[in-house]
């Protein structure tokens, strides 16, 4: 195999972004809305043990401005599962007052480039295993993009030699670093999963260090000449108490 | 004629792909839903004997995220039929409970580049014939893109001579050949009847097959230099015991 | 005037992409859907007598896929005279039961590149004006879509020379009429009356000949390195009785 | 300041597309229509007065196609005045039958390349002040689109100095003169207000000459190197009383 | 860190652009009516408040054209707050009168280009903090865009050194000054934030400014050949009295 497609992979991830139909919950009964208060915090603690049981994670989010109201991001160890995890959702009543807003199906990935240099099985290291298949952190802030590495006449990644390549992404990993303890990032790759190679993910306690973390990266060449980026999602946690704050009217 | 235009081409083959409304199928009454599901199964019965009597191929799989909840992938011998088949489902009562997400035309394809080297008329080698009017795989998983071959400035697929073009789509082909037994590919041609030039469809009883071999592809020039690709879409194997679980309320 | 905007113009032309609202169109009861077929049919018998008095001529084809349910062709003598018609069309009460689904305005063009050569006012020619102001055939099957001439760095159809365009056009043109008697070719010009600089229609009794001509097209010079395709739209021919019967629930 | 900057301003513009929404207008009673026929002249008879008084001008057109049914195109002599006509419109009966499909704010302009060569304070000179708050003209049909200049790499006409753009502008400018009494056309600038830096709005009594225009400007460098269009828009003279006409259902 | 990234932040930004739903605002009674519009302006009480302790800023205007019908724009000192202040008017009555039509995450911001001549810890600066967290203006007139910094083969921003990105932005910030007086500007970043690098919005008493200011720098070197631009959207200040008769029917 190519050394290039060595990548390790771990848990399966979705994204799945949500709008609130105000009107129809506002014109909901009282009844009706605790029916729907209940489905969402019986599938909030689902979620909760699974992640106590270590067999997957999942975040909660707000989104802020009209892209989406908030963001459930699960990582499952199978796309069975997290397939069924939307249908369960979309079948509740409180799923009746949310619209589709935006969806990413990836998988939580190390990449060949920096995983190369571990000695061993890295499958049999706690600490790739801890990485592949995380909790999510509980940090204050999410951000999320999907991007591609740009193919574009003589600014083509997928043309360059794996040397080339390995530095550039030295590099760029080495900024990543220097917001070590500022910012959680994970990353999941896409291809042949979803419209964008990779998305990433980013936690942070201060929403400017994601502002300051990819103005950055964007002047690194991998970003700059390579990089190629879609929407980005910003948003603040959304634990099941403010979740009920949220949805008070 | 250009030997480049000469393919072989089989079956007319229709992606339609849709999403549940689920608050209107959980508004209906359970007699409806009960009607609703009989033409459902009706269909699916009807499909499975035309596989069986070789007349046609349907896979059915749900998709993973917001894209679309399920995909009928129908061949048959002509457009007359699967334009048939679209109308009759619309029709039904089941299909009121559901909305259009993305369809796709095109047709069982072998390529020039590799059919060249058959002898005698392929059309009447039962290997070939297998190939383009196939039963489709029941694998536990289905990926589906469409895509071009660049035209851009120097990277223009279609100004290359035939002996470059043989020699990348070779190599190309290759990289498929080594998941042999891992992942099956039905290429389907679409240049004049839909909006891209192909579309690609992998069956894997493993998804993460798809990441692995879309992403090593990438790397191929054919891929780097010449490929342009549409949504992609994934999703797990929907039978007609999971397709009843699945619309459970 | 330059010599290049010297084309023959015969009819103004507009495909009108509609796509069924079945729903609705259940719901109905008996008495609505007769009426509201009556309409239909009223409709097109007077295409049908238009098109007897060499007035004009319409074409009715279904749609396969999502992007339309029917497409009706119309080639009039006048702006005018299709703005009424798709008027009159939207007022019917079976028109409430469609949704728009795409539409596209351009006029009959013979291109100078071609026309040249023919002597004498070829507004007095018979054959030209057949050819500017035909009867649609009554193919089994319809392709449609729309194209520019590429303006892209070096790539820029309209910097070249009238010989080189008249040149590529040539060999162009080769390709066409070496499908003479299977696929008829109705070229509408749009420029500076809709969103792309021309649309194709191709008519033909075997649908695989669109797919043969375009692909064997696209490796020649004027679509490889200009050729800039918009949707492609694919269907059945639609005559009144098969109309009848799609419609029927 | 820049000398490129120096265009001639005049009254700001609204083209305002709509869609009418046929079923909901066929719904209503004869009541209901009347009154909101009644607001729709009360309407375009005080845009007449406006225009007999010259403090503005109002074009009112078909759109043929599915893209819109009809335009209004609004010139006054502030942002103000023009935001408090789609304000009260969008608060009439008769628009609640209507849907939004499109609009462009724009400003009537005169080019500083054309418009250097004039002597004196040009603001003073009536020919000028004549083009810069024109009375639109009542011709059988209109043509609009949105354009940019292009800025791509080696072609980037905002890179070029003003002597190249000057020169291009004036053979540009003498296509445009070639078609006088045929076609009249209003440029208006969008720089900073809308999503294109202008708007090109063509009236003629012969639709064809919109094509030819086009067509014709497209072999000229400027359009060929550096235009980039938007979606076009053509329709037919709609006066009182064929908008009275086109409403009778 | 890299001096590219050493911006200067001051408040979080929300542009939140709505429409009305005008029919149903008709539809609604006076009763309803007058609690939605007490709810409103009691909204712009409370943000009128927030601006005189200088907790925040918002300002509120129209918008010409279909994109959208008002903007709140608000600056605040967190995420959170911006949050909760887009989900407490989305709950009101006078919310489900309006649709979403665009929004725009960003945060103040003065450009490490300009800010670097500043001796000392510029947050201890007045004046840049003045800057950083500013009352907006009540200017007539408002205009927004988002853009980028273009990274396309040889014109990529990203790529050039620290010192040919400082002279243009110096030359581009001169052409700024030179509308010193007429046109305010407040620039927020958004890499990291949402789609778009930064966001623009000026405020001026004559909206011609906005088409002079940003027609004059299209010819600067940094808007000609690296500026990428999105919507621009142009509006009317919106005060309490005059959103009371925007909203009379």
């Amino acid at each position: 195999m190519n050394e290039a497609a060595m990548t390790l992979d771990g848990w399966y991830s979705l994204h799945d972004f949500r709008s609130i139909n105000w009107p129809a919950w506002k014109a909901a009964d009282d009844e009706e809305r605790a029916v729907a208060l209940d489905e969402l915090h019986a599938f909030l603690d689902e979620w909760n043990q699974i992640e106590e049981s270590k067999q997957g994670s999942t975040a909660v989010y707000t989104i802020v401005g009209q892209k989406a109201d908030f963001v459930f991001m699960h990582l499952r160890e199978t796309l069975e599962e997290l397939n069924a995890i939307e249908n369960a959702f979309n079948k509740t009543t409180f799923a009746q007052y949310t619209t589709k807003a935006y969806s990413y199906v990836s998988i939580v990935e190390l990449s060949n480039y920096l995983a190369g240099s571990s000695e061993g099985d890295p499958m049999q290291n706690p600490h790739v295993i801890a990485r592949l298949k995380p909790a999510l952190p509980k940090s204050k802030h999410i951000c999320f993009y999907p991007m591609n590495k740009k193919r574009d006449l003589t600014d083509n990644w997928y043309m360059l030699s794996m040397e080339d390549r390995r530095s550039m992404m030295y590099s760029h990993g080495m900024i990543g670093r220097s917001y070590a303890g500022k910012v959680k990032q994970i990353i999941t790759g896409s291809v042949g999963l979803d419209d964008w190679e990779w998305g990433v993910t980013l936690f942070s306690d201060d929403a400017l260090h994601f502002k300051k973390l990819v103005y950055e990266m964007r002047f690194d060449e991998v970003s700059a000449r390579f990089g190629e980026f879609g929407s980005f999602y910003v948003g603040n946690l959304l634990d099941q108490e403010s979740f009920s704050q949220l949805m008070k009217v």
